[in-house]
């Protein structure tokens, strides 16, 4: 039976690989690796840098571009399922010709394929159109739990629920009902901006675990607007930006 | 000044730990080690194994008591904070002793410092009685992460909101109104029984990464019983058991 490994690598640093991640990778026969498209260059860059410089024994790699998703749909889901549907496709395509029979593929995942990624879903889709093989997943760190540590805070307060949600979710659905902490991810636009300000704390990171990582933190009402001007500045910068938030009520 | 190095070790295998961890217990100058009481033995030795195998270089190891938790306290916060309160008095005494001036100090903490642990809150105990240190967060694989990893299932919807909860909020507060998908962690009452089963899935998973882990999946009204049963015989068995589970509403 071929394997498709599913391997976290963290969130912009080499040290965030774990032990089984390093392993994974160095006993796979393939390593399948996005070159650019919706994925930012440095983050492909990173990928290459770890697949040889990091791995004691590198297996082979096969580079290949990211299909471009239509912005321009126009349901959000429906431009994420076409999406998703053209990349089971390539990777469908680059298995046969590169991994045939029982043959162990390894894919690198942006912080860990369990959260706000897609990978698990494309295997779906991959094996929905009749390519048999097992999954196996290696967790990484998430930019979540990079947030964390570089404000060295909990996710929870004592014995509290977390909400893990989306710039959209918040904007459409405001504040969670039954947590006392939201954290959020895929935020486009500062949906925080559409919360009452008051006797919220926000803490707020940009690249975090990488060289050029900025933070902020305080009450919202404090630092909405410095953040909304910090994000629009640093994207410019560096061209893109990858950022995300938790806040709680007092 | 001195460091106080909080490093997530993920969730009973060594292998989970980073680059990034190992480095920092290898740069540390005392690790201190709890050794028994609230945790479980079996973690312990996990934890001295890590020290003594899987360092490179293993700095000075102290192991300490952790004090037993009054479970009769009437109020379960008030017990907490009292517990806590004697962990930073350990700690504090420990560090005075064994590591004056700008040591670096490491503890290891299983899974990651800013999910539902009590290291950062007892740092701050210990801050607020007068020792000054730099707090540095290291994140660690948690066992939620290990547990989709092991279903080879993602945390979240496509786009959908997740709630991280404990078993005791589950129970009082039912299903979380804005959230597709619920984490369970911190439940020794199976509270999942406490929903309307139909309509739910669940993945559960108890020891996930270890090597006598158990996984169930189902719609909830054919496999809760079964958990709960499979849950005892196992506690039972082993002595302790960790578990936690995902639920998602149909």
């Amino acid at each position: 039976m071929r394997t498709l490994s599913l391997v976290g690598i963290g969130s912009g640093n080499p040290d965030h690989l774990t032990l089984q991640a390093i392993r994974t990778l160095e006993s796979a026969d393939l390593i399948l690796l996005p070159r650019k498209g919706d994925e930012k260059t440095e983050l492909a860059d990173l990928r290459r840098m770890i697949a040889r410089d990091l791995l004691k024994t590198t297996p082979r790699i096969v580079e290949f571009d990211y299909p471009v998703r239509d912005a321009n749909t126009p349901k959000y889901l429906d431009g994420v399922n076409t999406w998703h549907d053209a990349l089971a496709e390539i990777w469908g395509a680059l298995i046969h010709e590169h991994a045939p029979g029982d043959g162990h593929v390894a894919l690198m995942v942006w912080g860990d394929p369990s959260l706000y990624d897609s990978t698990l879903r494309i295997a779906d889709r991959l094996r929905a159109r009749g390519l048999t093989f097992d999954v196996s997943v290696v967790p990484g760190i998430t930019s979540l739990q990079m947030l964390t540590a570089a404000h060295a805070i909990p996710l929870n307060t004592l014995a509290g629920a977390v909400q893990i949600t989306t710039g959209r979710n918040l904007r459409m659905q405001g504040w969670p009902s039954d947590a006392a902490t939201v954290a959020v991810m895929l935020d486009g636009d500062c949906a925080f901006q559409t919360l009452p300000a008051n006797d919220i704390h926000i803490w707020w990171g940009a690249y975090v675990g990488m060289p050029q990582q900025i933070l902020i933190q305080g009450p919202l009402q404090d630092v909405a607007e410095t953040i909304v001007e910090t994000r629009a500045k640093a994207r410019s910068e560096h061209g893109w930006i990858m950022d995300i938030y938790l806040m709680r009520s007092n």
